[in-house]
């Protein structure tokens, strides 16, 4: 079986996603999540001519030659407009915000006025108006948040200042994760010879979640094939099945063996890749199975590639605007072998914004703490020509994860 | 008052503060957390010299000649390795990440052995020895993770492997939210003319709890002295009270008398600052009072640059390796003014990594849909000259925020 270059298998492996369906969360509970739909503004904004700062509230005509003394028949704050009317020779005070009350259609800003004695004299005039149009900042029925957004900080205050209490958003993709392995144990664990501690399970997890799906733990799986069933089975009702382990030539015939018994049709089990050649890949009924090495350094490396590209498909989420960022080689690099190379590489920023990489001293997928130091991969295709320093390389950046 | 320099006034709202206590979480609650202490490793990793590869363990005299028959006389797999010694003429097979047997030093990857019943033919040897040494990632008592990291996905994994089942971290920072105003109204409302959308209070709380921050919202109180007071007494257990609005000359101080009668010491309430002026900031008892304006976009950008830092502080943060980002101008600016001011900007990459940024055509604060159309924040310093396009320029990112 020859091995499966990584685009094809990006492919395969996010070909025929579509959306997840559509419910509604309450704003306050939509942080992360992505618009399912387009968000029209239930409201204009301002509702009114409204005031851009403190000041007095005039006509353009009695201001015309200054200076120019007016009466002062009333006042005006956001949640509280004056309901007369500016005449000849009057003014209003006024409040950013508030409504610029009939009549007048100038804004004396308070430092161009003296007051005294229910009197205004007028001294100088700026350029502008100071006055903020009805509708300046969005109009109601105008489609502001696009399906497809993620809701940050600032998506949210625009959806309230919009007046909704509740938005539509995708369903997370729920992503069950299995974990396999007799020798593996919980962190804390006393440990006898030949255990090791099972980590992948709880980064994969915090992966998930930051990148907006829903990771439900199973547990790790002894290696039987009545144990794998088992898990698989109880994580059912996910969107994607993801195993984890099971890399190694004996393991692997045993997980995918196991989800045979239960439906599993493998697509491709190796692909062309450094680290995570042996991945898995296939469908269990309507359920994705991605099948990731037990190596953390290539479990998180393929779950970057393979696994958050299809959540992203699941959500709706829209392309990046930004293209596939790039990045200058601090040092030389030598030819890269058959398979796309995801190189553990650390970054230096220079003033200018220049982002300089160099990959980490050994690149031995069994290094975790090295994974740590490291904030980007540095992507090779296969067969890349050696590079010189100074040349420009594909990153994927693991900051913020 | 002179207004303050926004360099001057974040030292003074930063000045002092200092890491908030210790508190220990399970690995599956650290996501987000800041470690408060440097992080040991409770292990060897790999506990034993470690196969890198699957193929036969061999002693590298006996494969000095090729090719060279040896006797299998058993297996070692990650987790059941193999308890005897390999002798003159023999061979293990062996998997990736199982223990090197003694006696071996050397593994010979499959590809390069025949194995026909019960013995194998080694036919090529690569340079490598393929046997990770022990302690090749890291040793028991290694500090891996320091104090005032921020732990993402690959800091939990590490952790895990590490064998910690839980972590010493920073208490989130509690940040009580007040906000103001008679004419403010929850999202969803039916509005009355002079009513305005709650949306402020919303969008912060989702940008303290993005920085690693707990929000508490304190509601909206009515322009009253009592209200505010009686609000401001249900946050007193929060380290810092962030209140909304009161940013007009007369509801300033409203929110200024309400807490002085509380107790706060006001420190100082107009910075050099655009848009954000009427900025309030004191002490009230150990607590910290920060007071921005109602206006939606002039209190997201002072939530940047005042309380994130002071978050920050609270959470014992390590400094970021990365400087302030800069960013190249896709269009001339004029002139700055007498005021620190913070542009709203919109990106485009690229290819080779460069950010470009061009100022929105309004700067009006009251625009919230341009809000959301910036992804960035364009710093120019009071009285900074007129810079032509290419210039750099010093930027505030907002994404992801």
């Amino acid at each position: 079986m020859a091995l499966l270059p990584v685009a094809e298998a990006l492919e395969r492996v996010t070909g025929g996603l579509t959306p997840l369906e559509t419910e509604r969360v309450a704003l306050d509970r939509g942080h992360g999540r992505v618009l399912a739909e387009d968000l029209a503004a239930r409201l204009t904004q301002p509702p009114f001519d409204a005031s851009a700062m403190d000041g007095y509230a005039v006509r353009a005509e009695d201001v015309a030659a200054l200076p120019a003394t007016l009466n002062l028949v009333g006042q005006a704050a956001a949640g509280a407009g004056f309901t007369g009317r500016v005449g000849r020779g009057e003014a209003v005070r006024i409040f950013t915000g508030a409504p610029v009350p009939d009549g007048a259609d100038t804004i004396v800003i308070q430092e161009n006025g003296d007051e005294v004695s229910g009197r205004v004299t007028v001294k100088a005039l700026s350029s502008a108006s100071h006055i903020r149009p009805r509708g300046q900042d969005f109009t109601a029925g105008e489609i502001l948040l696009t399906a497809g957004t993620r809701l940050g900080p600032r998506e949210l205050m625009l959806a309230a200042a919009m007046n909704h209490a509740a938005l539509p958003v995708r369903r997370k993709p729920k992503v069950a994760i299995l974990a396999t392995g007799d020798e593996v144990v919980p962190p804390g664990s006393k440990l006898v010879p030949d255990q090791i501690v099972s980590s992948v399970p709880l980064g994969l997890a915090a992966l998930i979640e930051v990148h907006g799906g829903e990771a439900v733990p199973l547990g790790v799986a002894k290696d039987t094939l009545e144990s794998i069933v088992t898990l698989a089975r109880a994580g059912k009702s996910a969107d994607i099945l993801l195993t984890i382990g099971g890399a190694s030539v004996g393991e692997r015939d045993l997980v995918a063996t196991a989800l045979k018994s239960e439906g599993l049709k493998l697509d491709f089990w190796k692909i062309a890749m450094r680290p995570g050649k042996p991945m898995l890949y296939g469908r269990m009924g309507a359920q994705r199975v991605l099948g990731v090495p037990g190596n953390p350094v290539s479990a998180l490396i393929c779950a970057h590639v393979f696994l958050l590209p299809m959540i992203a498909r699941m959500l709706g989420l829209a392309e990046a605007a930004r293209p596939a960022p790039e990045a200058v080689l601090g040092e030389p690099l030598e030819a890269n072998g058959l398979r796309e190379h995801y190189m553990r590489a650390r970054s230096v920023w220079s003033e200018d914004g220049t982002r300089t990489v160099r990959p980490l001293p050994s690149q031995d997928s069994s290094l975790q703490a090295a994974l740590v130091r490291a904030d980007c991969l540095i992507v090779r295709a296969p067969s890349a020509p050696a590079l010189t320093k100074g040349a420009r390389v594909k990153i994927v950046p693991l900051d913020p994860d």
